[in-house]
């Protein structure tokens, strides 16, 4: 990832651009504690080709344990992008017409500055001496990327999740550059019980001897068993009780019969293990904390005096909100309540809420209604500024 | 907890007899996984009187965390029975009228055999050596404890969660001897979710290098880190997400801001490493481990070729099905599976669902309405009995 390389795929996939943009200054990146990052590195892929107007780029913000790989294979896990079904030629952010942006966030382990990375100040790691970021953070990095390309508007910001969370924070605080965003299975705060699930997992990695502190990589070993726990506890709130159910039920994992012992005898299990254990192959423990810390920051009616209309008060955008009825982490309630603030700024915005028993992680997953619906809004959103459809 | 010791506590208190019922032979408690123990400690207490008939006993089943300090002051942590608002003079399980037993589970550690104690045939504790428990092994116990007390029927067995699922078992394995029963919050199988939490826990224990392969008495260690984040995971499915967004929301503790730290900046993020702190000094992590597989093995119908009507078969007792609105571990659609196999058992059952959002522990806490709904039951049933009103 520290050099440019452009590749040309075959068949239906988008032209792929996957690059490392490189800052350095004594506040190359100024963040909400205070603190600043004097060198910054933004790893993003892009999608289709920017215009000559530069009217056609649409940012997508990736989720927690995600990464700018959304349309391309993951060089870590050989896996194909985690939004191809939403983002290539032909796709609801088709590629053939728009030019898709997508960065790993600050904090992230893909090439971002993160804390895995050295400290210019010291020459080490930084573990827990990374400052701690937030939503904002990210979308601060963000905004100098989108910079960096000459891009003044976004013609939409898209997400799901801690994406979703990137997009409102743009609404807010970039309100000029967003022409449409599409804030999906999020919140604009994270609730109690968020956090609740989040301290867990932070807890079972810091109750892993082998994090030490933070400073795992200068002992040259790895909290693998906490980080794995704690993306098994995250796991289960990304899917729904029926979810779970119609995938697993209570069949047993090659066994006729229950062991009378503590192996995996539940399908449930074995497949809650190798997703914690696939996880640790892929990612960082420290950021993995960073991570999820700035998602239980984010409150965004409170970085407003409270009200959440007054984030979106100078907001032109047309705004589509998402849910999904199964989503008990991020339920349809919070949806509303982002949509009731967007009406009260007498903003443009619509809501759907897509009937699926797949729980939160449904933004990830063939939804044609979804597709249909997101694909024909940044249609609508294009023709409003002009640009031609193919 | 060796010896018996009989207490009159003062004011509205019970009185408690706090006992061991100890056996021993070569199959001492036969158990569902072929094993069997050799000895036997079975650690109870009972509050009020046996009548002469013995036909006033009450059997209350405790659940996954519980012990048999139900209505009176746990001995380990000094604080009150765990179900005093249920349990005693004047009380729905009315100790002035009734005589209520309630046990430590097989397999748990408040003085019941369990993983922590001494294996005889080798002189050192148990750990994973201990045989697989289910929820029928553990009603195996309790009725031979009820042999022991010479009471041939039982007048009502009650209990919630676990609790409830040896109420189940109760009814299915023993129905000549339960004249009524009153299942809480409970399922007759355990789901795919609640497989999946259980598991979290589970390797989180593991996870702990002091766990030492459930050696760690042998060690003179303890998996305490552990042990505290299953704990943490499971005590946020005990609460409903609007519990914690009263109780808790996103109020910081002990601070105006956000420490950009790792510190416990939340209210509900110092409550639950509370929780998991204060859990690992009166609870054995091996009891954890098999306490838990217990539950999750429990399948009522499997046990009884597939239909769950068949388990109740035999069953004469009046029951009363009861869950709560907001508990979202066992949901009401569980209970209702439970009342439709006793329906279509041609049972005498009586359902009734509490509107709080208490989420599941509100079967511990104070409501009204279910002390008044669970004493008028239990009144009917002795009436039936023909046992004198007070």
């Amino acid at each position: 990832m520290s050099a440019a390389a452009e590749t040309i795929r075959p068949d239906a996939a988008p032209v792929v651009h996957d690059a490392v943009l490189r800052l350095a200054g004594p506040r190359a990146l100024t963040l909400d504690s205070g603190q600043a990052l004097a060198q910054l590195a933004i790893a993003y892929n892009t999608y289709g080709e920017l215009n000559a107007a530069k009217s056609n780029a649409i940012l997508i913000c990736h989720a927690l344990s995600l990464d700018q790989h959304a349309a391309s294979v993951n060089p870590l896990t050989g896996k194909p992008g985690w939004w191809e079904l939403m983002v290539g030629p032909g796709k609801p952010f088709d590629t053939s017409r728009f030019f898709v942006i997508c960065a790993n966030v600050v904090g992230g382990c893909m090439g971002t500055t993160g804390p895995r990375d050295v400290d210019p100040a010291t020459g080490k790691s930084y573990g827990l001496t990374f400052p701690v970021i937030t939503i904002r953070d990210m979308v601060r990095a963000q905004a100098l990327l989108v910079d960096h390309l000459g891009i003044a508007e976004l013609l939409c910001v898209a997400g799901g999740s801690m994406g979703g969370m990137q997009v409102l924070e743009w609404m807010a605080s970039y309100p000029e550059r967003v022409i449409s965003a599409i804030p999906i299975a999020t919140a604009a705060k994270h609730s109690a019980q968020n956090i609740a699930f989040h301290e867990v997992g932070r807890q079972a990695i810091m109750a892993d001897p082998d994090w030490r502190g933070g400073d795992y990589l200068e002992h040259g070993v790895f909290p693998s068993k906490g980080l794995a726990v704690a993306r098994m506890a995250a796991h289960i709130t990304y899917l729904s009780e029926a979810a779970l159910q119609r995938k697993f039920g209570r069949e047993l994992q090659d066994r006729q019969q229950v062991s009378y012992a503590f192996d995996a005898d539940f399908q449930v299990e074995s497949y809650l293990r190798h997703q914690g254990r696939s996880f640790v192959e892929r990612f960082d423990a420290n950021s993995y904390l960073y991570i999820t810390r700035a998602m239980d920051y984010f409150d965004l009616a409170a970085d407003h005096g409270g009200q959440l209309a007054r984030a979106f008060a100078r907001l032109k955008a047309r705004v589509c909100v998402a849910s999904f009825t199964s989503d008990w982490l991020f339920p349809t309630t919070e949806s509303k309540r982002i949509v009731h603030a967007l009406n009260a700024a007498a903003a443009n915005v619509s809501f759907v809420e897509f009937d699926t028993d797949k729980g939160h992680d449904a933004f990830l997953l063939d939804l044609p209604e979804m597709e249909g619906i997101f694909g024909g809004f940044v249609n609508a959103a294009a023709a409003h500024r002009g640009l031609k459809a193919t």
